[in-house]
């Protein structure tokens, strides 16, 4: 196997922060060591460079089939413009289909991935039918690596399952030593709201903000935590946005239960005052959509408090034409925000360089809690011996802007075109490979690998 | 320099976990690697031992001035016996004086510590009298490396400051970039039970208990809480015990406040029904008393939300006869109750042994975040490149008892006499030098060192 | 018309207390005075007598279809009994079937009350099936003085809502100024629940109790407010029972809503220790169940502290036989209770003789409230000019035994079988006739009227 | 005795609303009815108008020594001022004087008011020095009538008492039976920022108010329910004003405690931005200050929860002279603002005429609940036969307008100037004397009397 080392960066993990080399044999990382005594087949100089581990993703929609068509990211691009941003690992979910098998559904996903791929993922199973058949399957999923299942309070005929089998699942999940997660919004409540305002000729972006409120979030957080905590499983909130539903997990705290929560960068930097009256707001056309200011501060004090775990993104991106299916009706847009490749040079930016959070948290809620709560830990999320060499080295004072023209991501357009960051990245390696150096992809479609993963070990 | 290299333990830290060998160069780790192609002056075989960071203690008493004679343990038998438990460094409150100044105090200190310590320490300033005075040494004694500010709610005359003050000090404090730690109960309310059970003729160690009833520190936390998020300085709850307390820290959490907070080690293992109708409860007469088992469930789970971060110990050990002082009257019992060495071994027996905590969480909570939140990262509480090379060699089946016929601590009885432990400390490392191996102490009084501290860096 | 003066009671609502006399005039009050100087057709000295305000029972279910059968009090029994025990005035439930209208459900109900009742009575429309014909029969209730609508959060298939249901009904009742209530408890963890230990072959009563967990409850009436504060209408949780469920109210306050609540006699008094191994606790068998202790507690301290403003019953009587229905399988017991006659005597002497609650208290929670919140206020609930003449004369001192033996209720148990209560009602005035004396019923079938309702007056 | 029939009022109290006539024989209510068919010595016909019990206002502070002066209302002036605005009692606060007795303080009190009050008046005893001398007067003052003692958590030095003075006093009054409330803010933290302003050359009205932040009241509030909870006594909150403050007694329901709470008119009708940059807020310098709008809308939400009971003052008016005694410094500017004429035609126009409360509400918060909860209950606080005949005649339509010129209160501004009221007080009994009709005095200094008080009836 051929070895590398990585000279002179400054190495930041979750727990240390040192000027050191790296020394990589194959995929793994064998050694750290100030000034090692080593030679290598390759020699990177990281001088001046702030070295973390590769960033995970876990909440990405990648060719995930929609109205006869697919989110325009396939694994392959999606997975190559993550690299580019530094996220070496993502978590895609697999989504059962009502009446049909998860087995059926992870062959349709693993058809889409194996041998597209570039960077690492793995698979959530989103339940959208639990029943007999479906609770059989559960103990197979972990035994393929697959620990964590998706819930959907919302898309009531689609994706949602109700509180009914919202129980059962949490029980046999349990029993298997899983992880629940919950995209926990009121589908009811949203479903009538957005009725309501195509029956009243509201049809532009903005009213797909107002119809889903802070507390159609805020309740399904709590209904969902209150559902685990009686069930005992662990459990995990998706893309959680807002005061409210982050007051709904502080309070369970005050039972004794945990709660984790993820957030998405996008929540954590954008506002709804992006939802004007023409159809531009159709780019953030996401569920939840973006909130306040005051949640935005919410979020910032819940990564320093502890509460919130993790920044995922939610990728889910769609082509402005495909974007435009609901230029006449906001129920029509499809729903998802291209944010793969910027997810951790906007929170370098906005985050560690505004002083907001420190270098460590930086790398907590980028990658390793994410690599202990959904059981890829210690292979993935640090620096550590034994570790797959996925690294990411970051200039953290270059300049540099965001735009469609110029990101990798397969979408035509960037809900952050223009924003200048302080922070790029420049090298990424993946296992021991460097993935991206120079503006350039240097590893090749099918290099990314399916990571199965264990238990919670957080 | 002498080097040393320890060999194919398994090194866990609070974000890694990995088979491997450690390479010190001097005081200092410069390597860590698999199969490390070096060689050393010393080698030191860890396999199948657990290496985990140094042990912090940011909460002991030694040699600490009280009623005419001192605690029992001096900087030496204290740090010493600290070694002994895996705790490598440890964090002392210098008192002020009423009346006098924090440098007078500091110099006392100083005097006592310098050049007797085994094991490193670092100072807190406790501010008993802040005025003018102090309020122009806060900064010099930043300059000093004591970054960290305790406060009294209670012991009014001796040690306690009033809100007026506290609002001065946190002022103050927070303009030099320093920590307010609190110990958070209500003295007055305090007081006046105290005189109630006397004048009642109530003297037995139970009174102790029955005079700090859980509202006095809940009242305090939230006290300490609402005026420190006034004043916008970074704070922190030392020995915390209780529900009540802890729920008003998730409350803050409401409005975007963080405040850190410490339980320590017998708060999450033992509870009041220790206090009998004897005497014999007077070993465990500590401020505040032991709760009840509702609050160990509650303390547990905040370390797993990620709410309580720091396990220390409140280490104030008294002889017996000193104990005595107070046997017809609780109040004249010396507060205090020696815990110093054993805070790892119990806490990696009852915590991880019992699965109620994480290996990375056992780490986090007895080294990294004290680390972090006290201004020593990543000098110390990690193991990582250009750190102390601190390090604790755990056999984790190994079962032992605890004895005060056998432990290292200045004290003739021990609060868990006879309890069996699995897990046991056998060799620890403090900056380079075998510290403590097969039982022995090997590093002489004096080799410990005063560590200037920063800003809180979490 | 005659007239009828009542001598020298003393004379309590929810603002007085004092000793005087009331003089009507055919069904009303027209004067209260010390020693009224008047004559009158009837005297009736109610010396040493307390005279309260008649009851008013807002939550029973009488004739009502279940399994082919009804509940066991029809119109005339149950109304008959409630005078016997001081209630005057009752709102019955009329269930929409699902598919049909509220029309044709008011009609059937109409068919049964009308010429039947001997109190008065009133009607909740329970809208189980909401949709744009229900919609436009919203206002047409209203017209006919029904302005409160009860949900069903629970019993799916048979007459719960969904929240996409809620949130369209209670626009709508906003609209027309009245009220929405629910039976707040999630019907889907239940139903999982129940299958759950029917399927383990759990099926004794005391399964029942624990297939409706405190968290279903608590976690249906934080959403229930939840919808309603965002629709902004005026709501009311019935039979409230639990801790958990009164705290979500106490939160729901700090946003600056009110939310309604009634509990119900049998909780306030009876705890989930009556759930035995054998069939007997059939007799208990309600939803929600009876609850603990610490609940009990609960309710009593939200009486006082203003958060629960209402006690009904819920009564709904069956006899032993239709109980026994469910002999090898709780699910199968119909549910409910028989305390329509009790519910005053029983909150007045463990209320008022134990010194739970004030005299004035009494009166608000068993009659006052619940004409302001029903739009009944100020013709019933209070004793005052132009009010209907609906008095009880309680001897507070008197001691009587509860047994089925002597009750009035159509039902072949008590759930209260030899309790002996201090307080007894002695005499009862139903719109300015002696109703009750005696023991004996005074006025016919028939006598009762419906009492149409206008919106909140709290 | 005289008698007099007030004919055809619409007659409202807490629980009532009725258009009746009130016959009154001497001082007392004898009859209410319908066309009563009795002769009287005066008739005064109430056609047209809303007919309430007499106010209630149990914050005021008349003839109050401060710095060498006195409050500018005496009891004469200040209780004919409240007889205008058709308060008809007050009570007003005797102040221990630290080092001296109750008694002292109470004989100094009674030496002002005994025949000089014009309306009905009452006594809380401030407690500024609990001592066991003071502990032995409780008893005492409960005797005379005194049942609610009054504490200071603010003026350290003058009026404040500590935590351990509080517990001592909770603890002796509930033996009594009595009733501890509290001036809820943090002294100690106030007068530091006071300090701090005053160094700063921060010395306008505005700077009183950001002396006083929300926190200091939120934390004494909380403090006091603590304390109260734990001795058990019966706890009352004056002049509560924020919603932080009211949050922490949401909270206290939680643990089953009921705490009192008062607000006074001008927190619930005016705001912080009259503290402008000049001297002009000095009228509006009260401790607590004005808040911001949400607290009102908190406040006026609490009312309807029930949460907040009592609407007061906290009357202490000083003429603008006096005011300037703190022209050039805030601190000095005496603490107060006229009020006790205007509460109740404020809350009648603010609140009923603007639909934020119901006429029930009204007459609870302003006169019927003071009355139950200190004790002078029925015999006042209502319209009920054998109470005091105190009666208010509002016309409800009739526009007036608020001014210093034409105020009955002996201070030379108002707080209110230019105000534009809807409902106007007319005529005033006190007593069953007509004290107030077409603007004019009817009763003279001295026909105010003491009220002797009992226990907590709520």
């Amino acid at each position: 196997m051929a070895s590398l080392l990585l000279k002179n960066g400054r190495v930041v993990t979750a727990d240390s922060d040192a000027v050191c080399d790296i020394l990589i044999d194959g995929e793994t990382i064998v050694a750290i060591g100030r000034d090692l005594p080593v030679q290598a087949d390759q020699v990177i100089d990281a001088t001046g460079k702030i070295v973390v581990p590769g960033g995970i993703d876990p909440h990405v929609h990648l060719d995930m089939p929609f109205m006869g068509t697919f989110s325009s990211d396939t694994h392959e691009t999606g997975t190559r413009a993550a690299l580019h941003g530094g996220t070496t690992t993502v978590i895609d979910f697999v989504l059962q289909k009502q009446g049909h098998s998860l087995r059926e559904a992870l062959s349709e996903w693993q058809s889409r991935a194996t041998g597209t791929a570039v960077g690492d993922y793995s698979f959530h199973m989103a339940v959208t039918d639990f029943n007999p058949q479906t609770k059989e399957e559960i103990k197979d999923m972990v035994a393929e690596g697959i620990t964590s299942f998706k819930t959907f309070m919302a898309y009531k005929g689609a994706l949602m399952i109700d509180d009914a089998q919202m129980v059962g699942l949490m029980q046999e999940v349990r029993k298997h030593g899983g992880l629940v997660t919950a995209h926990a919004t009121n589908g009811d409540m949203i479903d009538t709201l957005i009725a309501q305002h195509r029956a009243q000729g509201k049809l532009t972006p903005r009213y797909h903000y107002l119809s889903q409120p802070e507390v159609t979030e805020a309740e399904a957080s709590g209904r969902f935590a209150d559902i685990a905590n009686y069930t005992g499983v662990n459990s995990y909130i998706v893309h959680l946005t807002c005061e409210g539903a982050l007051n709904q997990v502080r309070r369970a705290t005050e039972r004794n239960q945990r709660v984790f929560v993820e957030t998405c960068i996008q929540y954590l930097l954008l506002d709804a005052s992006l939802y004007g009256d023409d159809f531009e707001g159709a780019k953030w056309v996401m569920s939840p959509p973006l909130r306040e200011q005051k949640d935005q501060q919410t979020l910032w004090a819940g990564i320093n408090q502890g509460l919130v775990q993790v920044v995922g993104t939610d990728h889910c991106p769609f082509m402005w034409e495909q974007k435009r299916m609901g230029a006449d009706d906001f129920s029509k847009i499809p729903n998802g925000h291209p944010a793969i490749e910027h997810r951790m040079e906007l929170l370098f930016s906005e985050g560690v360089s505004k002083s907001r959070i420190s270098l460590q948290k930086f790398v907590e809620v980028s990658s390793t809690n994410a690599a202990k709560i959904f059981g890829m830990f210690p292979r993935k999320g640090t620096i550590s011996i034994g570790a797959d060499a996925d690294l990411v080295l970051i200039d953290p004072e270059k300049k540099h802007t965001i735009s469609a023209a110029t990101h990798h991501m397969n979408v035509d357009y960037s809900g952050y075109e223009g924003w200048e960051l302080t922070g790029k990245i420049e090298t990424v390696l993946l296992r021991g490979q460097v993935a991206v150096a120079g503006g350039e992809t240097k590893v090749s479609r099918g290099y990314g690998q399916f990571i199965k993963r264990g238990p919670v070990t957080f």
